[in-house]
């Protein structure tokens, strides 16, 4: 007979997934993925470091290699770290993943026993609750303001709960909600998880993607217990078909990670790790950043000025410095998963919000990302969904 | 206070890795790894296939793609299965990962809760018995003589162990002892299987580099019962860099491990998925693995030839009709963990057999690979190992 593991009852299809389905469609406008705009790709460059890759090191490029990742590469992602995140560190202490979604299912399976705790923002990432129930994790949840997530909340938490073994949060530009927390939340933050010495998972695809406002220390960079795991990611800022991403934690931590990955799936792509390495060093990655923010960037201004002129007054929404996302609020009679059909309708998608909240509830949200629509697609977009919102709350 | 997770325990550094990091070394004739052999990567033909897709396809190719994989290239390996393991299935029964090691992974955490239990062919391969630790699994293991895992021992570990959710084997050039399981021997298995109904997992990266007899049909071929989930990889027929490999299993089955890609890793590299897929379009794969088993067939023949001549009577060894590992027995006093550091002097490596029973013992035995030295390094490899054992049985 077949009898699969407990936790495959957890992991079930998604509303959401067939959603997501539907708005892969051209005629929709859609809101809803999280996916970087493909015509910003280098796709001409990658060409170039591909070719010289295969050229200068062909063989070395299609072998097998180190489950830390190739030396070079993480040399670079250590000195980009320095650069924007403030964070000194060596590349022995950076493991390359096969994107930072591994990150995350790694974290989950150092850390996580059945029915151990983990602490998150509330909302938070729909990717790291899934990845933490493959380990039959329980939630706790923890309320977040528009600077960050609340101490109170999680002393309470802390204090309250005997399972935690980890903290996972977003500090900059979180997605779903779109917020970054101050400099002063971060540090008072930090003070509590050195009072209980609770390891810190800080998950960070979006951190260079600032449009605004002033760069703050990653959680990482305040660290002096060594107590966080930084995930970061090529996704955002490159292209994330190469699936690269990359843990950086100190000794301790790394070396648990590193097994996880011998043991699992043993390295991540040697081909893509030269290629994405090659990119870095023909050209400058913070060039293209810079391109990527000024699209991005306006493309948010047009979304955000066209919420404030087109949506109800009820509407509260977020105003992101950077990243991908905002996040709107409606009055607590409206189910927006509900909605999400009507909008379909009009040809416009978005991701209800509950699906970021992993024990349920709070159905009046929803998540909308501004990357991936040109601007005219994204008035057009919000009127439409400003004339559905109107409706539902005439 | 950083508590890991339980399952850590049991992931610890082995001598065995530590072992290959000195093999990696070029003055030592290492038999120690599994690497397919360099020079004989398609380097020129994969820039052509690379510099192809990204000029046709580029945004596609850096862009996030579907977690079952690009689907032309699902066709290509059903097409491939049908071809040359007797395997009709459809695209759709086809879930690309990231190497057939994140099938292995996939497979763990699908079937296993903690304490259940795996049967596995004695010895077995390391990479699967550390993926199946992760979900602290219990290992039961089935004897095996030259024609494939015994029967009797197989029925008698199914009606004592009541805990047994998969068996795992390798049917083809078995890792690490290079057996070939006979037709007989696979239509006994699948009459127990049926009666059982287990789910088997059929691993096959070496399938398809048989250099003498005949091609046998694969579990999955003959499975009638939708009990068989079959693991291919491209890292031995084309280049291991990519990480790219595959399950194929019917829908019930299939179903479960899409689910846990999405919720692990989301998806395989789809720039790796579109470049494989494009040089399976460009060139042809079996011709190019005909290459291959020119080169491994002559050097494995080299090997066994010197082994002949060499090596006393008292050492056995197995007789490969494909794949890349031979296994060789030596008298029970011999420990060949002992002997690996004594071979190290020598500047010779090989794997000692211990690392491949989950449960211990079987110090007497050792796992040579024959795909990755030339026929120069094997004679004179072989000739000091052989100096070695005379030493030991002296």
């Amino acid at each position: 007979m077949i009898r699969f593991a407990q936790r495959m009852d957890l992991l079930q299809g998604s509303e959401i997934r067939e959603l997501l389905k539907l708005t892969a469609r051209p005629d929709i406008i859609s809101f809803a993925g999280g996916l970087p705009s493909p015509e910003l790709f280098p796709v001409e460059e990658m060409k170039k470091a591909s070719e010289k890759v295969l050229s200068e090191d062909g063989t070395k490029a299609l072998q097998y290699s180190t489950t830390e990742g190739f030396e070079t590469f993480r040399q670079q992602i250590a000195d980009m770290m320095e650069k924007h995140n403030g964070i000194k560190t060596h590349r022995d202490n950076i493991l390359v993943t096969s994107g930072s979604q591994q990150g995350l299912d790694f974290s989950g399976r150092v850390f996580l026993d059945k029915g151990d705790v983990v602490l998150m923002e509330s909302p938070s990432y729909l990717g790291a609750i899934n990845a933490f129930k493959t380990c039959e994790a329980r939630f706790v949840e923890i309320d977040t303001d528009d600077t960050g997530i609340k101490i109170d909340s999680l002393r309470a938490a802390l204090e309250r709960e005997d399972r935690v073994k980890m903290i996972y949060v977003i500090p900059d530009f979180q997605n779903p909600s779109g917020r970054t927390w101050t400099l002063e939340r971060r540090k008072e933050f930090m003070d509590l998880i050195n009072e209980f010495e609770i390891p810190v998972i800080e998950d960070n695809p979006y951190g260079q993607l600032r449009f605004e406002g002033e760069n703050l220390p990653s959680l990482k960079g305040l660290d002096t217990k060594g107590l966080v795991v930084y995930l970061g990611s090529f996704s955002k800022v490159l292209a994330p078909g190469y699936r690269l991403g990359w843990v950086c934690a100190e000794d301790k931590l790394l070396n648990k990670y590193n097994f996880m990955a011998q043991f699992s799936t043993l390295q991540a792509s040697t081909i893509a790790q030269l290629e994405v390495s090659k990119f870095m060093e023909m050209y400058s990655l913070d060039d293209h950043v810079e391109k990527i923010k000024a699209v991005y960037g306006k493309r948010r201004k047009v979304m955000l000025d066209t919420m404030e002129k087109e949506f109800p007054e009820q509407a509260i929404f977020t105003r992101p410095q950077g990243g991908l996302f905002t996040w709107v609020v409606l009055p607590e009679q409206v189910d927006t998963t509900k909605m999400a059909k009507k909008c379909l309708e009009q040809k416009v998608a978005y991701v209800p919000g509950a699906s970021f909240f992993p024990n349920g509830g709070s159905k009046n949200c929803f998540r909308l990302n501004y990357s991936c629509m040109d601007e005219e697609r994204i008035v057009e977009g919000i009127k439409r969904l400003a004339r559905v919102i109107k409706e539902e709350l005439s």
